[in-house]
């Protein structure tokens, strides 16, 4: 192993080895963002492509597309649907979540208003269907169309689920697999279908990217409690806002009466004071579920890793192995 | 033409004729629009789908595909699918309009919350998608995704284009397609296409959606005006928005000095007073644009009318000549 790729984050390599996918991505994303007649889509949404995301999930369409050899030009149309996607996703998210900020940076709708959110939305998930529709090939669709059906049905989920402490570790799952992991797993899926890969394989890049987002978004709930400046989020942000993730799940589950009064108190009731965070740190400690739940984190990343298994040996498979460990090294 | 023909409105006859489709149409929006894990969104949903819309969009594909003859079973998921779109996009506007009645009833972000109205508009569009993927038919998901763009960039640009005394005739018109017509051309135009009819009967069928929203919509912003509790809209409503439809443009365009300050205060500053919208009114009626207006809705019927010329004789047909004319009825 060179000292290059020694120090150099996975992601990064793999931005580098896909540069000249990901530059006609970017400027797909441009072309088709652009309106003749209504100039602040751009407006908004330059505002959040140009935000410094990792483009993480073009790159997993890109990466599973090129893993199975594919030469056709229909990768750069699907990975920036999926990046499309997820910025209607983040749209949709800031007027639902009331955030001041993501990324560190203040959301578009503060600088906006939630009208351009919901709307340049709606726009952007229009224009990622047209961009499949280009690519002629009705299985994406049906993979795309499921996966923005659990990606929303996920997020009512959430909604009901928040401030109810019966929430259970199947339904966290569930919630999670519709924030994040469906569209990890669909943008490595439609990249192996449109490649026309074997079967086996294109099941292999839906579990990676499966269980990729699944130990991505536990490690993302967890650092919302241990706190980390990499987030750009507010630390306790969750607990404020009433919703229940793995750590607090497993915490209410073994609670003697007096957490549970508590729990009952600052989530189901909302009714929160000074020092309430820092109570409930102690509690998450007491119970040692912010420990298993990274370990819950690390057993998906693995799950991730031994996925790829059937895949041939390729440069970007050694990169996708290494991004899974890199995810949950950021708790470990 | 017998007494009850004479009596029944051309809508109310549609659904008769078209009652058993209507009813598989129902079926399948009411199976698809539920959720097992997040029982909110047949909640949200069922609120505006059982509030007694007229269900007009569905029952166009419906007749479109009847029409040309088609006798498979696409034309239902057809028809369900451009009814969650609609909804869905009546979703999101109450979110933007911040309105508080839609159909004389309670919006449904005052029953619940906006995030509700994002999150639940959003599963629609998802579910819409299933629907039309299930057709299989690549066309179908072409005018779809591409009717879809223009609904959202058309509701951007009355975003954009609210309190812009500069709006002309042009943008109003794109504003118009963006929020009625896109869907009612689009609605005709896959029945056609699901039914395989000849190009000179799909165009037909399109013109007609086309032209049938437009004097829909430019009836509706009429009636904003002049007032009536068919709509279910407060009188004014565009006024006190600071929207800019067909009879201010055109008393814009014909201000003298005086006429231009009030239109300056009350749209583009938003200063409102009591009596501003009695005004409003007197301006408008000294230049005789809602006459000219209704002139304008009356030829886009004619214009629905004329092109269903290539369409076979047909009762469907027949019904739907006499809806362009009952839509401009309300307002002659």
């Amino acid at each position: 192993m060179s000292l290059d790729t020694a120090v150099t984050k996975p992601h990064e390599r793999l931005a580098a080895a896909l540069a000249d996918d990901m530059g006609a991505v970017n400027d797909m994303i441009r072309t088709r963002m652009a309106s003749q007649h209504a100039p602040r889509i751009p407006e908004v949404t330059a505002h959040l492509v140009e935000a410094g995301g990792k483009r993480l999930r073009p790159m997993l369409t890109l990466a599973a597309a090129r893993m199975c050899g594919y030469d056709g030009p229909y990768h750069v149309h699907l990975a920036a649907t999926v990046e499309f996607i997820h910025t209607a996703t983040l749209l949709h998210d800031d007027v639902v979540d009331e955030s001041d900020k993501r990324r560190g940076r203040p959301t578009a709708n503060l600088l906006w208003d939630n009208t351009s959110s919901v709307l340049v939305g709606d726009y952007l998930f229009a224009r990622s269907f047209q961009l499949m529709v280009e690519t002629g090939s009705l299985r994406v669709l049906d993979i795309l169309a499921n996966a923005s059906a659990t990606i929303a049905e996920g997020e009512v989920l959430q909604l009901t689920a928040a401030a109810d402490l019966a929430t259970t570790e199947e339904i966290y799952f569930k919630v999670v697999r519709g924030k994040t992991a469906a569209l990890f797993s669909a943008a490595m899926e439609v990249g192996g279908v449109i490649a026309s890969a074997d079967e086996t394989l294109v099941a292999a890049l839906f579990t990676y990217g499966d269980a990729l987002g699944i130990a991505f978004q536990i490690v993302d709930d967890l650092l919302d409690y241990s706190g980390s400046d990499a987030t750009g989020k507010n630390i306790g942000d969750d607990f404020r806002e009433r919703k229940l993730t793995l750590p607090v799940i497993r915490a209410i589950a073994a609670a003697n009466a007096e957490e549970r009064a508590f729990w009952d108190r600052t989530i189901a009731q909302g009714r929160q004071s000074p020092g309430d965070l820092d109570q409930a740190l102690a509690i998450l400690a007491r119970h040692g579920t912010m420990a298993t739940t990274r370990d819950t984190a690390i057993a998906w990343a693995q799950t991730a890793k031994v996925a790829l298994a059937p895949l041939p040996d390729h440069e970007l498979k050694t990169m996708l192995i290494d991004l899974a460990d890199y995810v949950v090294a950021r708790i470990t």
